[in-house]
């Protein structure tokens, strides 16, 4: 409604009235002369568009605005907020930027999963559920890291995941389905984005490398050092690692890559996903730790790229809140949310007195139908208010509203649901038993559960969804889900939904689901008002996605 | 940064460029021109906020981003969407204007309730669980309506629930707790809005109006007529109707409140909740309905508090949302965001031309921990793609990603589970049977439940929050909730909870609790940019509030 400019037909802008021409908010009367801009703007002098030199893409994977909520209210009320300000990093950016939500569903569809929203996001088209880097009907589609290379800036992607994994491939990759990370492996060495720092190394290393004993392993480990243990998903003999070593410089391990100076690089952190956001601070902790951290693949891959005088496109994803809001483990999902949001900060404090710079944080669906929500359990006492309004009657709430306290049990959680299990597991087949279990999350979690609950975890019950040869299905039993069970999906992983179960009332805690919802998300863009304003409002994720691909075209 | 106005400091306003005054955009060079508004305000130059006239402020009680997502899901993609450009108000609101993101917790608490939280929006302050118009201490709270009336304004409050419910009490009351609606009434009438227009007549009337034999009875029915039976919730024989007419206009129906031609008028269309979406529908469909819709009520209230020169205050609440969340009823929650969204389009429609008001609509918190959701079942079937990347490979995703065409089954709903339910309690104690339960369901629905699934609905189990006394809890056994049952806290209205369970995996639809969840809100400002900018961003209910009173005190 406001939007202001000097027009060659604004008499104002020459200086004088001209009679008879209606300038509101002037010549107008009392009331509407208020509500006018200085100036209004006529259609042919709207201001160009500014050139953006960079634009930095944030997407925390599965945080809906409920997680958003935990990360926020952490920030606001948490005894170990980061924040001086007790304002989160994506707030402020909010703040000063402008705010938006984000819808994101897919073609035909109501839910969407990270590759296909990662797709919309970046080549501003519809996909097909579970598609990357390609349109619904099918075909490759052109992504906005492919635009902003040809426009020449440079190109980078970060991840907490593995560089294959739904989120990175969709920007640089073209395959007719995610589970495919072989081949967009392959995909990204001919799209060649200048910086790929994450996990995932057993997509690049050929088939040869399972066998310790063989000349291609001991090779692999001559290159890569005793950073982690070497496993491969392929099943052929390709090594993309030496494709790859033609054009980039390789890193895997954090002081590898401190060394870097210069584009192009390749850096893999680990065989699989990185480490998760509890397992890292423990790493930190003992001194083990040899990858790099969110902030650290972001703060380099933004001094190599920030070389280009053309600029640069980068993603950064932090990829594991989905993997807590699937495993519905509140506690490390709150760890989570905190290292993507110093990511935020990181790039802000990097961007604050730039003028040639978009950064745009968002997600690319909710995970887990997360909430504090109140209960009729643990209800507090009857109390005495002071209050004029209470005359003596006591403050007795009905309900149970979730004391802001409760933030901190979740803060104090020591390791994931995953590595809780991953440790159950790893223990001898007679091990595995309730009592062992029961040990293991009690010196994991600041909450104990008992002999009875530890077997709940461990109760299965037959799968109803039950399907020959299914990746995630193909199990006659699954641990033994009760209410919306056909929405828990990822067989053995919904040991620790159970193990969510277990600990919500005490947490306060509810969980609707094992997979996402359609909730829209929440958006926030920062930098030049003319650059953000187009992010502000509620959109599709295809529509943001034209609007980034229009600023990398410029 | 576009905040225009015309002041008698600005040299153009005065037909003439300064020398020296910096006036960037105009005299700026190059780049900075292209990032800058058109004319950048200087220090001492900020323009002065507009005077708004009108505030019309339009909660969504319970509706969250969960649900925003639901209705705009419906307008872009529902078989029977309302809006020819497929968006919803709400959208074009907030395209129009501004969005931003709403935190609600109350003191203390990380979940908030409809009366604390209307009451942070009302008053800028932190309030305790449950307290109307109190801030945390239990100290009365002046809220924007009052700070509107004293500014000379004319104030009104409009809600499909009761006028004594938390959300519109919150404005005009201030006592310890939501449940003193009588005690509501009467502060109400002190606090005196222009205009209430809303249900709850049984807080009005004497207790002595309960036994239909009465002389009272007699009397208020004469005054009231015949539009819809005579109840009463009062302790006392005080006759808040008759103290009202001696300052208000009476209305108890649709036809009284269209006579209506100024204020002051209190219009109470039920003795307690208004007709849900569903029911008024239906009403509609039958020639029988008696009660103005929200639409009608909020057009009337704004054609009348517009006759003050002064200005307005307006609160409108959709405050059924929640209800339908509370119960886990999709179909319902879906009609009754269509009922409140085309309150958003008639008040746009209303304001579309004029600059002297701002219209907000936001939420109070959200009900349920919606979403449609991915599962394990009804996955589609493989199906062959032309496009590029495919290969003659089918498009198969792992999961079912929930059809768009499940919208219609939610839209095809008749009745909410509440009259369901109400009908079926009102069956003779002998017919009350999972037979008839599930006649009662399947003629409601479009979907259909079986004799064993009846029996769930019916199946009760041992209370373990059991309090002796409490409001809700006061019950030895509750229908059986499995997973979350905490969270279940509303007596024999968890049969709704789980009518909802059985129909989930066909509706893709899941539910996280039977209260509130913490995820902060969206909420959308439109009208002259200067007054709408403070509410993007990201904000606390009580800034959000604070700036509301700002509004209304100038």
């Amino acid at each position: 409604m406001l939007i202001g400019d000097v027009s060659a037909h604004d008499p104002v802008a020459e200086g004088t009235v001209t009679q008879g021409q209606s300038i509101r908010g002037r010549l107008g009367t009392g009331e509407s002369l208020l509500f006018e801009p200085v100036r209004k703007t006529s259609q042919e002098q709207v201001p160009e568009k500014p050139r953006i030199r960079n634009l930095i893409l944030l997407i925390g994977d599965g945080m809906g605005p409920q997680q958003v909520g935990l990360l926020t209210q952490y920030a606001h009320h948490g005894k170990h907020s980061p924040y001086e300000d007790r304002q989160a990093a994506i707030e402020r950016l909010m703040n000063e930027g402008v705010a938006g939500i984000m819808r994101t569903e897919p073609h035909n569809m109501l839910v969407v999963d990270s590759a296909a929203s990662a797709t919309q996001i970046a080549t501003g088209q519809y996909a097909g559920s579970e598609m990357i880097g390609a349109n619904y009907q099918g075909d490759s589609a052109k992504t906005v890291l492919e635009y902003a290379k040809e426009s020449g800036r440079s190109t980078g992607l970060v991840s907490d995941t593995r560089i294959t994994h739904a989120t990175p491939a969709s920007f640089a990759a073209h395959q007719r389905h995610r589970s495919m990370e072989n081949e967009i492996a392959g995909d990204m060495l001919e799209t060649q984005p200048d910086v790929m720092l994450s996990g995932g190394l057993r997509h690049w290393v050929p088939a040869a490398a399972a066998k310790k004993e063989s000349v291609t392993y001991e090779a692999l480990r001559q290159l890569i050092g005793d950073a982690y243990p070497i496993t491969t998903k392929r099943t052929d003999n390709r090594n993309l690692l030496l494709e790859a070593r033609d054009y980039y410089q390789l890193a895997f391990d954090r002081y590898a890559l401190a060394r870097i100076e210069e584009m192009p690089v390749l850096g893999l952190f680990s065989d699989t996903a990185m480490l998760d956001a509890l397992a890292e601070k423990a790493a930190d902790n003992a001194g083990t730790r040899n990858q790099p951290t969110l902030v650290e693949m972001s703060k380099k891959a933004i001094e190599l790229l920030d070389q280009n005088p053309a600029g640069f496109f980068l993603m950064i994803e932090g990829g594991q809140i989905d993997w807590t809001g699937h495993n519905n483990d509140a506690g490390a999902m709150l760890h989570e949310l905190l290292r993507f949001d110093a990511v935020v900060a990181a790039v802000m404090e990097w961007a604050k007195d730039r003028d040639d710079t978009v950064i745009v944080v968002t997600a690319d669906h909710e995970t887990g139908s997360f909430g504090f929500s109140y209960s009729g359990s643990s209800i507090p006492k009857a109390r005495q208010l002071a209050g004029n309004v209470f005359n003596n009657e006591k403050f007795e709430p009905n309900f149970n509203f979730a004391r802001q306290r409760t933030l901190e049990s979740l803060y104090g959680q020591k390791q994931s649901y995953y590595t809780i299990l991953e440790t159950f597991d790893a223990l001898p087949a007679k091990e595995q038993t309730a009592e062992s279990l029961m040990e293991l999350v009690n010196s994991a979690m600041p909450l104990n559960i008992d002999l009875d609950e530890a077997v709940q975890v461990l109760t299965r019950s037959r799968n109803k969804m039950y399907q020959e040869g299914h990746p995630f299905l193909g199990t006659k039993t699954l641990p033994n889900i009760r209410d919306f069970n056909s929405f828990y999906v990822y067989g053995e992983n919904l040991r620790m939904n159970l193990l969510g179960r277990l600990l919500a009332e005490e947490q306060n805690v509810v969980w609707g689901t094992g997979t996402h919802t359609s909730t829209p998300v929440t958006l926030g863009a920062w930098g030049p008002e003319a650059a953000t304003k187009p992010f502000s409002g509620i959109h599709h994720s295809t529509d943001i996605g034209q609007r980034m691909i229009e600023l990398m075209q410029q």
